[in-house]
Formats: structure tokens, C-alpha cells, sequence
């Protein structure tokens, strides 16, 4: 059912190459739910007021993937889907979600995914989601992804987020809202290159006595791309928030960082760090006299540092 | 001529006590100016079309020290003083200025002076200023200091800016813009108790080829103050920039660190650090170990940390 365009997407975005019979599923394809079905202890069920998909974690869920892949494979498609997860306490789930856009037109495909986290107590989800587009059109691939997160006491949640590369636009927002005991880790990797335009902006309240937060943001620019970052941690109550982005310069990039700490509470530790530069000149000369091209010894470097 | 209150003010903020007859100097206290002299080497005139004075180091001048101390012992005094420093070409400079509040009144006495920097090429200034308040009544100090440096190829300057204590609202603006094979080091120490509220924006502009900048600013937030920083460093060429902030939080104070980096260009090199947070816990109980109260183990870090 799904053409070889479609299948090698699915494949880059979601290391699928088609259905995962075992766990529950929803692949969505150029605007439409096209396969869809649960399982027993998690339900996804379509949304009636707009697009969408509601998906239910029972409490006490063990070990169980979720796979929810978007793909466009035809230009001029405008896609906006309003994704909710509701995990039940003390519910253990994997949820592997990306969108990817091949466009061989000229007409601009976009997909707006706003997807909401409702984190129940003692629960642990790690969530990846890999973006990509590719397509020898002149169309843009425009992807605008919105995360928010509610953690409850407890709960921990892991967001390994990434921008793998063909993307020409994006707008990245996160929001994150930490109770008590909560522990949330960002890892967030993007790569731009050409004329490509990337906007990160995540912001996260430490409301909750003794929770905790990590951002590692690690970004590789490219040609003529711009890159702005905007990471705020908000430390309200006892609490630790580190934030760490490291972003690597090639040709005409230009990248900017503008971070935001603020501790409103005496016992609040919030530490940030970023640095931006080119490739260190040592490690591409040691990787040179190995054999490699400059060219080659680059794309080694680039690998390692958004592996 | 100086009564005890302002002979104290002057040591507070320039470590001296009264006139320094072997170098330039100017004493402006309540709003106008007090006595002024010039060496050969530095000349000081008063602006005839606004207030304040010029400051015209000569180039290749040795050695030379300013002193510019600005004090007001009176209440309800609202001061504006305008201060231009032309450093010629590879002058060596050192420049002592301060202000100094001593408010027993219930009026505000507020000064604001904006300072502007023409570094000459390989020109190296060093400039320390201090900003203290005093008094028993309940009148205002207010202290917004503006500082804009424009440094030509090869010049170098190091900007001590310290808050020490009693100054309950100030708002902090520093620009430079640096040439080729410039270097500026901005050192910032800032310490805020009872309500007091503390804003301050740096700004830099690194556009020539090999320029540098290193900012490092510590402060210490007490009590129920507000501290907000907002430093802002632009790769525009090949240059390093390093910015550090460093902030001890006690009481109820809110310490908000909002720092911007950018790389516009490839050979930019550009970090930041910041971290908040309350005195290390390790260090109190090894002080409070050799027999020192809670309250002097703290009064012995937060010295060591803002010295």
C-alpha cells in the first residue's frame, strides 16, 4: 500500500519501513489519518472537534511503543494536527513520533503539528521525533512543531528531538511545566544548510519542590542558514535546570542564542551554557593526516557531535 | 572644604580622601562642579552646551591617572552629567571615577551619568567606577550609569564597574564596539539588598578582525531584591567573545540572567556561561568549622566571591 518514496520516508523519520502490527499505530499521509489501531493498553482514537488523534497510556502500562509517523509526498499540502497523549500513572511508554516531507513540487508543503503531553504521576515516556524533508521541487518544506508538556509529581519524560535535514523553515516551540519530583530531559539536534531558516524557542517552569531539568541543544549551520535559539528555564521552587547549547558554524551561517534563566526561588539552581564556533582546526587535522579530505574529516566531525 | 560625610563618600568610591594634586582631576558633588585641574598630559574642560566635562588624554601619554569622583549629600537632588573621554593614540591611562550618595532625606537623589569612551588606537585604558549609597533616610539613591566605548585597532581597555551596596534601583547600560585587533575586558560586580532593584544591559558589538571580549560579571542578590542582566555579544568578524555570569542568591531575592550570543560570521567564536544559585553548602559548614557563625561564613564568601 505504501509506494517507495513513502516507505523510504517512514524509514528516515521513524527507522520503519511500513504498519508495527504488535503496537498501537496511526500513520498520518498528506493531511488524512491513513492506518490506524490500538491495543489494549493504549487507545488512539480520532479527535471530533478538529484533526487530530486523542492516545490513552492505562496506568501501570509496561513497555509498550507507540509509532505516530506523518509524510507528505505531495506539494501544496497545509497541514495542521492537534495531537493529545494522556499517560496514565506510573504508565512506561516509548512514543515514536516525525514528520517527513518530500517535495517535488512547486507549490510549498507545510505540516503545524501542536502536540500536548498530559504526563500522569510516576509515569515515564521518552518521545522521539525525527524531521526531515527531502524532494527535488522548488516548493518549501515548512515544518512548525508546538510541544507541550504537563508533568505531574514524579514523572519523567524524555524528548530527543531533531531536525535531521532538507527542512527549509521551521518554527520550534516548547513548553514545559515541571511538578513536584518531575524530571524532564531535552535533547534537541538541527541541522540547517542552505538558505534554511531555524527558530527554537523553549521555555520551561520548574514549579514543582525538587524537579528537574536538562536541555542539550546541539546545532549544526550550514551555507546561508540562520539559527536563533531562546531556551528559558524558570527555577520557582527548589530545583535544578541545566542548559547546555553547543552550536558548530560552517560557511555563511549565522547563529544566534538567546537564553533565558531566572531563579525565583532561593533554592533554585539554574546553570546555562552555550557556545558557538567553527569545527575545532586540531581535530579536523588529525582526522586530515588519517587519510580523510577536509570535506570528508568535516562531515566525520558534524556526525559525532549530533549523533 | 569637605565635611566628614563626603570625605567618607570619596573613600567608598575612589579610595581617596580629598583632592589629588598630582594628577587630573575633576569633584562634582550635588549636581554641579566642585574643583577641576589638568596636567599637561590630560586636559579637563567643562561641555559648554550640556553638563558635564570632556576628558582629552594626549596620545602617547604614560602613566596617568583621572580621578573623576561624583558625590551628592544632598536629598531630592536629580543630577544628568554628560562625560566624554578622547584617549589618543597609544596613551596609557588609568581612570578612577564613582559616585557616591549619602541621602539622610526623604527625597530621591538620583545621578545619572552617561559616559562616552574614544579609545584611540593602541591605546590601553583601565577605568574603575564605583557606585555607593548611604543614609538613614527614606528618600531614593538612584544610580543609572550609561557607558558607550568605541575602541580603535589595537586598543585595549579593562572596565571595572562595581554596585557595592545601598543603591536601591539602577539601570545599567553599557555599549562598545570594538575594532580591529581590539580587546575589552568588562568586569561587573553587583550586590543588592533589602528591596533594591538592579537592571544591566551590556552590549557588544565585535566587528573588527581579531577583536576580543571577556565579560565577567558576578552578583549577589539579598534579602528581597531583583536582579536582571541582559548581556548581549556580537560575532561580526573572526573574534572570541566569552561571557560569564556568575549570581548568589539569598533570602528572597530573583536573580534573571537573559544573555544573547551571536555568530555572523565563521572564524566568530562566541560562549557564554551563567549559573544561579545559593552559596555552596560545602563551603558554609568547612567555615562554620572553624568556628564562624552561619551568618560570618557567609559574609566571608560573598567578600571572596565580589572581591
Amino acid at each position: 500500500m505504501l509506494d517507495n518514496t513513502e516507505k523510504q520516508l517512514l524509514q528516515q523519520i521513524a527507522g520503519i519501513s511500513g504498519f508495527q502490527p504488535g503496537s498501537a499505530f496511526n500513520l498520518r499521509a498528506n493531511g488524512s489519518g491513513v492506518e490506524r489501531h490500538s491495543t489494549p493498553q493504549v487507545t488512539i482514537r480520532q479527535k471530533s472537534d478538529k484533526p487530530g488523534i486523542d492516545i490513552f497510556v492505562a496506568p501501570h502500562t509496561e513497555g509498550e511503543q507507540v509509532h505516530i509517523p506523518v509524510i507528505i509526498t505531495e506539494s501544496g499540502v497545509n497541514d495542521l494536527v492537534y495531537n493529545d497523549f494522556y499517560i496514565g500513572e506510573g504508565a512506561q511508554v516509548e512514543i515514536i513520533a516525525g514528520c517527513g516531507i518530500h517535495n517535488d513540487g512547486c507549490d510549498t508543503s507545510q505540516h503545524d503539528g501542536i502536540h500536548t503531553f498530559h504526563i500522569g504521576k510516576q509515569a515515564h515516556v521518552v518521545y522521539t521525533e525525527k524531521h526531515y524533508g527531502e524532494g527535488n521541487g522548488e516548493g518549501g518544506r515548512i515544518l512548525n512543531p508546538t510541544t507541550n508538556i504537563y508533568m505531574e509529581e514524579g514523572s519523567y519524560a524524555q524528548m530527543d528531538m531533531s531536525q535531521i535535514k532538507g527542512v527549509d523553515s521551521t518554527k520550534r516551540i516548547t513548553y514545559a511545566k515541571l511538578g513536584k519530583d518531575a524530571k524532564l530531559v531535552i535533547n534537541e539536534k538541527l541541522l540547517t544548510h542552505g538558505r534554511q531558516f531555524a527558530h527554537s524557542d523553549v521555555e520551561v517552569d520548574l514549579d514543582g519542590e525538587n524537579s528537574a531539568l536538562q536541555i542539550v541543544s546541539r546545532s549544526v549551520g550550514k551555507d546561508d542558514s540562520v539559527q536563533v535559539f531562546h531556551p528559558i528555564a524558570r527555577g520557582n521552587n527548589a530545583c535544578r535546570a541545566h542548559v547546555q547549547c553547543d552550536s558548530i558554524l560552517m560557511g555563511n551561517a549565522k547563529i544566534s542564542s538567546i537564553p533565558e534563566i531566572a531563579a525565583n526561588h532561593v533554592d533554585a539552581q539554574v546553570v546555562h551554557e552555550a557556545a558557538i564556533g567553527k569545527i575545532n582546526s586540531d581535530q579536523l587535522i588529525k582526522l586530515q593526516t588519517f587519510g580523510l579530505s577536509e570535506e570528508e574529516a568535516e562531515a566525520v566531525i558534524v556526525d559525532g557531535f549530533l549523533r
